[in-house]
């Protein structure tokens, strides 16, 4: 097994790329190159394609070896590619993991099982067998977000199992409870790069030691991102707290019904290639879609 | 298009069968095949592959479509073949539904999808494109679970559309409220078969006007659930009575945890073919297995 | 301590009645007598006030006391009278159950505490206290209602202990799982008599074991609440179902936001005294009034 | 009506002060003022009795006008008295508001009612009430806390309208949800003072605009908090993280079920007076007990 030297590291900001589609669904593959292009010459440090907000539900396994090799292509090493490889069962998550290792991505994002409730032994069986599957210094950004794990949460405890593992590097944290957050941090900074899942928990979460973020409107307005992320890591406070506030106001716009939708808008109101949610999801109703439009610009000017 | 007359009607005791899997989680096509055949002997009438408790999120296309070919044949018209075919995007669940149709299964069930949260326009849309995908009368049981779908039921109001839709000829409903399943029965029963989603709920239902079962145990004690069937049409509540409580007691052990296990733990107690389920999860733990064991037995002699 | 005999049983049909108020939120004890004169005449066996839906957490002590006094003089011993003693801490409910004992109540409806997340011990020390301070034969009807209870369920084995409670006779089950209301009367019905919570239970309830409900309805239309019971009680499914259909209807209606302005609107329906809701709960909204009035009349012809 | 000049300002550190009670469970009048005295030569501006860890809803009316009256007294002016009036009725809400008003209280803490499920419109008419009953500038403290009040939150739409009574001086924010309270703080900072409902909130919550915290653990290290909010106002993170870290540590002990207990256990390591819980519920179980005896002292040391 060779070291990960040469794979980029998992930290600072890496906005949410969408899955591009065109009119009549398919994939666009050269909006995705165009979506990496914008995003390498922005300044942000790495992009992590097929989130949640991403429709990692929504491609075939062609489409995802497709999106992965332009995705690293466009990127040509300029900025981190990370994948999510989260499925519902773990021989698909282990093939999308082989995949990505293979290919030269980055890293991989990955959640616990989200169709049947899993428990603490389900995780560590699901995570075993996709460590164990890793060759060539592929890194595992590990994402937890309980609802969509029907309620399972990766605790400070289930961290000193989750640590063992060589391929972890980093996690998404989005459990919205920031206690959680703060003992996670606390736990487990400095060995795991903690990632808050927004620009909406940065504020608290980097002054507590983050190391990144999984930006939810870099894709639309990577400067303003950047310049939140600088200004905490310098501990910035005057600079930073407009922009909390602002980027906190946009974020409550999210609902667990839209959020794909919203990173479509996003993207285009950015300039950049999205489409529609494949089907069955629909696009961002007119009037939320204004909203964003507004606020965006309010923050591209800030 | 054809009229579905060639489809076996969805009414009666429809048991589950599971996903059966060898000791190295390969699909064990022989074992599908000895349980089409114990059902088909059994006196039942119809089965229900690749509901959640038979694992449809852990297949492949490729065996899944091996799968619907064998119980086709397995069945040679004795038993309705349903194949689950929900899945978390429209186009897999096209091309389940698709493959299905040809290969000359009688029925699909279908739940709302269950990734990102839907509302009734998704699903709407969902709907729609499998209905329109269907060329040679294969039968639609909507599949009404509310924990799966994030929340999402299939309401009174909703059936006024659903109705709408040529190929939907029963419902699987899993709403655990009991005066919702009432309000639907009252809606639609003369139009659309309602299936309590098992045994534990049979006994208001099929007084309320339910025409058949997706069975949890028939896998297990087929002849049992088909006396239970019976004594309700008869309205012969001194039969089955005990019968509703036995299977309502036994239905309690199962939990959104461990229904896979339970499934496949239910079939093998009762001489068929399963295995554990397939990674991530675990099989069901030796004391509740007891349990099964103990109360199938009882169930067996009633 | 005297037995217990000199005190109704608990079983058969126990309407709620709620706490009737005058236009300026005063008691109005003269509406009280009218509707326990109501339902005394109607022939029903019992009422239940200060439940949930009857404000228990509205009067004052005072109030409290001649509410009790008015309903056992104006019963005359035609019917039980049960009183809601529920309360957010020991030494209020035990309170008030030694005035009911002491008032001649036949019983008092106590659910567990409320505000602070109980767990089963803390229910034992709050029913043990309660139990103890009988002096006079007061029967206790236990109020299982999970979402009151802050999810705690009154599960069977928890009913082992309760059990041994000598002044418990009766059990109101609100919790909406039929599975959990079938598994209770399967296992206490031969020492408690299991009351379900409302018309829309009655049906499964009562062939399964139950001996009376505490009705919703029979505030306005008991006597085809009384044909309901018996059709169940005789088995006669024919006439029972389309009431169990009718009644599931409009209790649908009813959700934890109005359920106190519903049942005032159904008393005032009926012909009896209720006033709105003490503040600050609101009145029913007019149309759902008018789905009341529709559905109420359409029960009377039934 | 005169002004409100004559009220000590609701913003800095209030401490929790439990309800203390002897070993038979009578209030311990004496105790209560030893609390306060200790309070008051600590340092901090102000305390919060009667909260839900102050077993609001334990005391009888008149304990509840002693305790007002043995606080106002023991605090003699030096720090803020604020005393919990939440209830389940306006009526007795407004009674203890008058109460407090009379009797030289500074300030009134108020959650929106939590028996049955209140709605915005149910709320308003709450506070209309309780806004109107006081004559001699008693500040109002509203408390949201949706799991107390069944889901209701205080939108920043609802502060639209709860910013229009005059006697709303500040909020305690137990919304968990760091979006939403960050929110509040942009909207409402400017003319009502946002309170952190505890410690582990306050590292974020002060950055962002609050003025105050309603504190959990001042009680027994009233000068570490003090350190803390001092460390915050002067925006010296070097400090407040350590800090932060280990109040949140500690925080994460305290459960919807034993928060009483917590508080209680609390004030007896910090050397105050508090007793066991009122019945039914039970003292910290020991282990967690020994827990919050070695953090709290480490937290002393800090």
């Amino acid at each position: 097994m060779l070291d990960s030297n040469h794979r980029k590291p998992l930290a600072g900001v890496f906005p949410l790329t969408p899955f591009a589609i065109k009119e009549d669904q398919s994939a666009d593959y050269d909006g995705l190159a165009h979506n990496i292009e914008f995003l390498a010459k922005s300044g942000v440090h790495g992009t992590v394609m097929f989130g949640c907000m991403g429709e990692f539900y929504a491609p075939t396994f062609d489409e995802y070896k497709k999106c992965v090799d332009v995705a690293v292509e466009a990127s040509a090493g300029r900025i981190a590619i990370v994948v999510g490889a989260t499925y519902q069962n773990t021989a698909e998550v282990v093939r999308r993991v082989r995949y990505c290792d293979q290919a030269g991505a980055d890293g991989v994002m990955i959640a616990a099982p989200y169709v049947i409730n899993p428990n603490a032994e389900v995780v560590k069986e699901h995570f075993t067998a996709i460590n164990s599957a890793i060759e060539d210094g592929l890194q595992i950004m590990a994402y937890n977000y309980p609802p969509l794990a029907r309620g399972f949460n990766m605790s400070p405890d289930f961290w000193d199992w989750m640590m063992t593992l060589e391929h972890v590097k980093a996690v998404k944290e989005s459990n919205g409870d920031v206690w959680h957050r703060d003992q996670i941090t606390a736990k487990i900074a400095d060995k795991i790069n903690v990632f808050p899942g927004g620009e909406g928990w940065m504020f608290s979460d980097f002054l507590m030691g983050a190391k990144g973020v999984v930006s939810l409107f870099g894709i639309a307005v990577p400067k303003t991102v950047m310049k939140f992320y600088n200004a905490l890591l310098e501990k910035d406070l005057a600079t930073a707290l407009p922009l909390a506030h602002k980027f906190t106001q946009l974020s409550s716009y999210i609902t667990a019904e839209n959020e794909v939708a919203a990173l479509k808008a996003t993207a285009e109101i950015g300039g950049n290639k999205a489409g529609r949610p494949r089907s069955p999801y629909k696009p961002l109703d007119p009037e939320t879609r204004g909203v964003f439009k507004r606020i965006l610009s309010e923050l591209a000017e800030m």
